[in-house]
């Protein structure tokens, strides 16, 4: 049996939590961590539907997942919501991250803003071309793809980033795996064969660009 | 009402096709192009199923939105499937895109492999750097942020991608919707504020960890 997609992963098993809950998660807790850098305390599912877009029922539903948050009259606090989640989200304790592909999309990448703010901490990265191994790249200095399984033998990553062309990203996703990594997130535009236990997200800008192209046909041909 | 969410877009109406299928068109359409370049003739569902991961029944509903497809006992002729998948995606004929933010991620955008085959031009590319403006990148001589409008009464770009800092996104959006931009993939670390006729989806890297970091606790931890 292949592996199930959900959206635009491949997750091998059926974790209880639908995909689209992890993500809005993702967007909570990134609302959160710009309201305490405001200094705002408390909030309300109102509050959360009018700067997110997500609605207030929808919000409180995912929440419910997780047992009981807020309270009645008073309100999320800021603080304790954002720590909750990234708790569930297990990004409370520092995850180190190997990118492979040392290109304008692993230098993006490397230099994301709130990387570490969420808790993720690239640690290696990796390129085959040797014009490149050796350089700097955001302050990491890009080492043999050749040895991502030694590397990864003090990184400990468990998380890959794979951004390089689609001929060598299966090669690439082999080693990884081989290094202990358990989870993908997959840039190259091909779909990678893993084995059942491991994860994969794929983020294809295609499909993204073709599901707008489809809306604008749609509602926006006027 | 703020416009309802999808997954990680934001579309302000209902289309009748799911975004999942919407997705997964994009899906099929990358694999028939590479078919196509291989020179296969025909497949059926169960070779969509053993290449892209996605099931064989799952495949054929979300044809179904679009009426017949394929011969019994045969399959899919593999250049009509992907031609009409490309016009269903309204794929099928040049597309204009705007770059805004010709940093390493507005790079990465313009070198992207495959944009031409799917019928996506970037047209042009902006940013608000005195010391990028008038400089190269891709091949595309990179414009001033604040001439958007202008630029665009000549190229007609409908699809706006914005790789632009949080900071500046919201102002970028505004100025490409001023222009003309009715659909934007945003790759900025904020929710944009848009009329409810502007389609918007987010490509969030921080989303995607954060659902890949979800996995690997409740999965990967061994």
């Amino acid at each position: 049996m292949p592996p199930a997609r959900i959206g635009n992963s491949t997750l091998n098993t059926s974790p209880k939590v639908p995909i689209p809950t992890l993500e809005r998660l993702a967007t909570y807790l990134r609302f959160l961590i710009d309201l305490e850098t405001s200094h705002v305390e408390t909030i309300s599912s109102t509050d959360v539907e009018r700067q997110t877009g997500i609605n207030a029922a929808q919000f409180r539903k995912d929440l419910s997942y997780f047992g009981e948050f807020g309270k009645p009259g008073v309100g999320y606090n800021v603080s304790e919501l954002q720590s909750r989640i990234a708790r569930i989200l297990k990004i409370d304790q520092m995850q180190p991250i190997i990118v492979v592909g040392a290109g304008n999309l692993g230098s993006a990448l490397i230099g994301y803003p709130g990387l570490r703010e969420h808790k993720f901490d690239i640690a290696a990265a990796f390129d085959s071309d040797t014009n490149k191994i050796g350089r700097n790249l955001g302050g990491l200095m890009i080492q043999d793809a050749s040895d991502i399984k030694c590397a990864n033998e003090a990184i400990h990553a468990r998380i890959a980033i794979i951004c390089v062309p689609a001929s060598a990203a299966q090669a690439v996703a082999n080693e990884a795996i081989a290094a202990g990594v358990k989870v993908i997130l997959n840039f190259a535009p091909i779909i990678l064969k893993v084995p059942d236990r491991i994860a994969v997200r794929n983020v294809s800008f295609l499909q993204e660009l073709a599901v707008l192209s489809y809306h604008l046909t749609t509602e926006s041909r006027k």
